[in-house]
């Protein structure tokens, strides 16, 4: 599966129209045309997104946030760690390898990953090692939030 | 469209064996269940979860949560809100206004109402009444954070 890389991408045009092909479009990905538009953002300013290109098309992507350790509500000992969001394989580009390499980009730098597993992909999520929180309504209040937990780190009770 | 009422689900087994129709059905759900084997919650106990039936089928749900002012950072004046998770009516059920009714429930309270609008359901929230938030990357993190104002009540800046 090693033909599949994953790129940070840039803000500009060019992306943002490849973002339209994607379900989860929305008041993110406007704001930051209208940013461009404006030149609030500079053209090609890195973004929170990775994705990976099949040729010049934009075929899968995600969110990744870094997120300090003091909000830290999952890990123990509690840390930095990352929340991975809109991860989206395009159809037609599934069933490829190319949700895992994107996952595996994610785990690579060591930190814990923290998702929301939507509409039944909970398989998925085991299969990349991930695993449920033990749900607490309080601080969950209906996400579905799956960790992977590196080397040395648990769950926080 | 008044022949669908919205009733607070209670956690039982046939409760959750309805929410099994569902897409968003995850480890909330099995959580509730689990609970409810080992007698941690009461059969009937109230759960955050409205629905709607039709006949003896529940073809329509969400929940609510009322999240308390102080950690407000959406309205102006800060005040207590609802957030709207999980709303969905069964494939057979759409296009019948019931998702309307839903929403309307959700507001009858005049506290206003907070929702992540998924997978380009904007139209649907727009004709609701709802708008999208000003997108402010840190607060909202990808978020597609859709709001109601009960009158005299602002965007928090």
């Amino acid at each position: 599966m090693d033909q599949y890389e994953v790129e940070r991408l840039k803000i500009n045009f060019k992306t943002l129209e490849h973002f339209e092909n994607f379900r989860e479009y929305g008041i993110q990905e406007l704001s930051m045309k209208e940013d461009l538009q404006d030149n609030i953002v500079e053209n090609d300013s890195e973004s929170p997104f990775y994705g990976v290109y099949f040729g010049n098309k934009l075929v899968a992507r995600m969110s990744l946030y870094r997120i300090d350790a003091k909000y830290d509500r999952y890990f123990d000992p509690p840390q930095d760690y990352f929340e991975l969001w809109k991860l989206e394989v395009l159809p037609g580009f599934q069933g490829k390898g190319i949700g895992k390499v994107m996952v595996d980009f994610a785990k690579s730098e060591g930190l814990p990953v923290k998702t929301n597993a939507r509409q039944r992909s909970d398989d998925f999520w085991t299969k990349q090692g991930f695993e449920p929180v033990t749900y607490d309504p309080a601080r969950d209040r209906g996400e579905n939030t799956y960790v992977w937990f590196p080397k040395g780190v648990g769950e926080q009770k």
